[in-house]
């Protein structure tokens, strides 16, 4: 890869989620030479991905271009790039345009979807944890309602207007929620021929309560409001298997053509690392970031567990801890290059939040936990000063407030077909012969 | 397909541009079923669809669900499906979702790309008649850039770098205008690791002129701004082939790996016409719209040829005359269900205007005739009340105000990777034992 080499130590950073992303800004690029490497060339802001695949908003509002973030940044390089593993005996990142060598290497992959071991539910199932993931969910949840208009059947038209959601965390909550809102004031304007009545709404938890990483306050109201909305929580529900029809599970088996995964997450661990630096598919770091067995190599984000008295398993995988924990390191290393000490790092959690519906949503912040309407605005408030400018805020703004106040969406476009994967077949044997291109 | 059948006449419409959105606008549906098809859910705004090409607005600006703008409408349906051909005999539309039986038909098809037969145009360059096309578009020059990082070779480089756009009309010089403002204000911040002086962007045109629809007076001026961005303007010059590398023509031969085509455009004609009715590619229709030939099939806009004395080739493929020739049909379809004559189409030409980037555009209206900053503003204002919804209008308007404010765009984002097409390959036999899916 043809990145310069100058006179300072070059940090590698994978990954721009929100940890790579913090800590590319606040890294001293007088101190350090520092390549980005991410597959692709925008940042997601992931919080809001559920409202992209409920036609609630549009790409472009979520998802911010990273050389745009990096504008003017010295002896800061960003390569568009998958990387395809790392070999620390010579210190070197193989990608595919190419190899790279590093002086310190800072692994924010992020996570992504587990299916433990599923693989129908793999092949079958709709995941949301990219922006062409949203995207496609959009599409197909239209694409169903488009589709229901053309079956005679009552159970393939029931079927397609069934969206079975399995976890009930932040994700699929707000999911649920946005679907139960698309049914209440959307769909039946859009479909009149169909009898939108029909439509289910199903979230599915194995554990006994919707939003776990919340107080028992937040879960109760949550799942009454998503009750309230008209959606079918099953608590304690595991779900065993899916063939793309039928979902399977120790309660009842629900017929949908539309599962959504959001049951399960792992570290996105890149291959190269020491065996036993790995475990439970998260990067075992130190209190300085150290990945484990390795010298020069930090982890950060969800993908690396750091094993603190407070947080015996690691932290919780969310946004505000990777974006603390990128800032942290940055300040370390630019700590470091003065000669001073590297700090352990301390997380501060300054509330978790999660919106269910129109005036409807939880809100913890330490002992201060509320719900309903006021959470609902400070639920909006923070998301949008979270975005990353000016124009994005307008822009959500716009979009929220017309949503609210005509009970409207603004993007419900079918812009890619997204086709189904067919059911299993037979081993065959062809003979083509291909035609000249 | 399963409409309902009801005791008024049935019009089925085919396509949503603006001959068939306007016209279902203003048929009245107290006298007739009307039945609207399109392959896709959504109207697009075309004379904006080179902004999405370049970065400068999403496409849920510039496109608007179909059911949203009928909501409420009676005996109204739509359904989204691609017609495969009509049956004049038994007055039946077969499309892939089932047969339709009408009582008049309305061909509201609009237009597709034409290549003038050329095989390997067709296959390597990237039109723009779509917003799927606009998309892949925006993508593949994000890309080229992304790729001319990772390329040794100098002549590679230069070939991603160079941008040679084919026809000179409104599209063509409004998107040579907006690729020379990236070059001007985005890309050298975007990719200080590339020598951005090196872009090249051509514009290629037959004729001797540019927007050879509008005044002699446009033509002048919209040049003299496009070679002042640094256009390089080839008039008089013809495109003989394209082999994703190379493109011939009748001077010099430049290298390209990026050829945008909007050079030629023929009317998306349905099969099962009448040959007769069928002339250089549009459908030749009276001044009532009735396709010749046939009773009862009307066509409008892009995909019809009225021949009138002032119009002796029909009139220009513009978003107006299908708009006028939409609502005009309208209105002597809801005549005749009153039992009053039909009135013949007269077009008013408002004018045409067309932006060539900052302060930078022209308009021609009837006598009227200027250019500069004030027909700039004139064109934003028009365009802005144009869009179909104050959402649309007030998002355009923040990006446009940001991009002028800030000399910055919105939406550099590669969403989807574009694969080019392969160089021609020789035939292969090939056995090979397909998995178990």
């Amino acid at each position: 890869m043809d990145i310069p080499k100058i006179d300072l130590p070059r940090i590698v950073v994978i990954g721009c989620g929100f940890a790579g992303l913090n800590f590319c800004k606040k890294i001293n690029s007088q101190q350090y030479q520092v390549v980005l490497l991410d597959k692709n060339n925008y940042h997601t802001f992931q919080p809001l991905m559920y409202q992209v695949a409920s036609s609630g908003l549009e790409a472009d509002s979520i998802v911010y271009p990273i050389r745009k973030v990096f504008t003017g940044k010295k002896h800061f390089h960003f390569r568009m790039t998958e990387v395809q593993y790392i070999d620390p005996s010579i210190k070197t990142v193989h990608t595919s345009i190419g190899d790279l060598p590093y002086d310190y290497l800072v692994m924010a992959t992020g996570a992504a979807n587990n299916f433990f071991g599923m693989d129908n539910m793999e092949k079958h199932a709709f995941p949301m944890k990219s922006l062409v993931e949203a995207l496609d969910l959009r599409s197909i949840i239209l694409q169903n309602f488009e589709q229901a208009l053309n079956t005679e059947s009552v159970k393939e038209r029931e079927s397609l207007m069934n969206f079975v959601i399995v976890g009930a965390g932040a994700t699929g909550v707000e999911l649920a929620g946005a679907l139960a809102e698309l049914k209440k004031y959307i769909l039946p304007k859009d479909y009149p021929d169909l009898d939108i009545r029909k439509m289910q709404i199903h979230v599915i938890e194995a554990t006994d309560k919707v939003l776990g990483n919340m107080s028992e306050n937040a879960a109760q109201k949550s799942e009454k409001f998503l009750k309230k909305m008209g959606v079918n929580v099953w608590l304690n529900t595991r779900v065993a298997d899916y063939d793309g029809e039928i979902v399977t599970t120790d309660k009842e088996n629900l017929h949908t053509r539309t599962l959504i995964w959001t049951a399960g997450v792992k570290g996105n661990v890149v291959n190269g690392l020491d065996a036993s630096a790995v475990q439970r598919n998260r990067v075992e770091v130190n209190e300085q970031y150290e990945v484990k067995g390795h010298q020069a190599i930090f982890a950060l984000g969800d993908v690396a567990r750091m094993r603190l008295e407070n947080y015996p398993e690691g932290h919780p995988m969310l946004a505000s801890v990777a974006g603390q924990q990128g800032t942290h390191l940055a300040k370390n290393l630019n700590r470091l290059a003065k000669g001073q000490n590297m700090l352990p790092f301390k997380y501060k959690d300054k509330g978790t939040m999660a919106t269910i519906g129109r005036n409807l949503a939880v809100v913890d912040m330490g002992k201060i936990k509320f719900a309903g309407l006021f959470a609902w605005f400070a639920w909006m408030f923070v998301h949008l000063m979270l975005l990353v400018d000016f124009r994005s805020r307008l822009v959500v703004f716009v979009n929220w407030a017309w949503s609210y106040l005509r009970y409207d969406k603004g993007t419900r476009l079918i812009v890619r077909r997204v086709e189904r994967k067919k059911p299993a077949k037979k081993k065959v044997l062809q003979v083509a012969a291909l035609e000249e291109e």
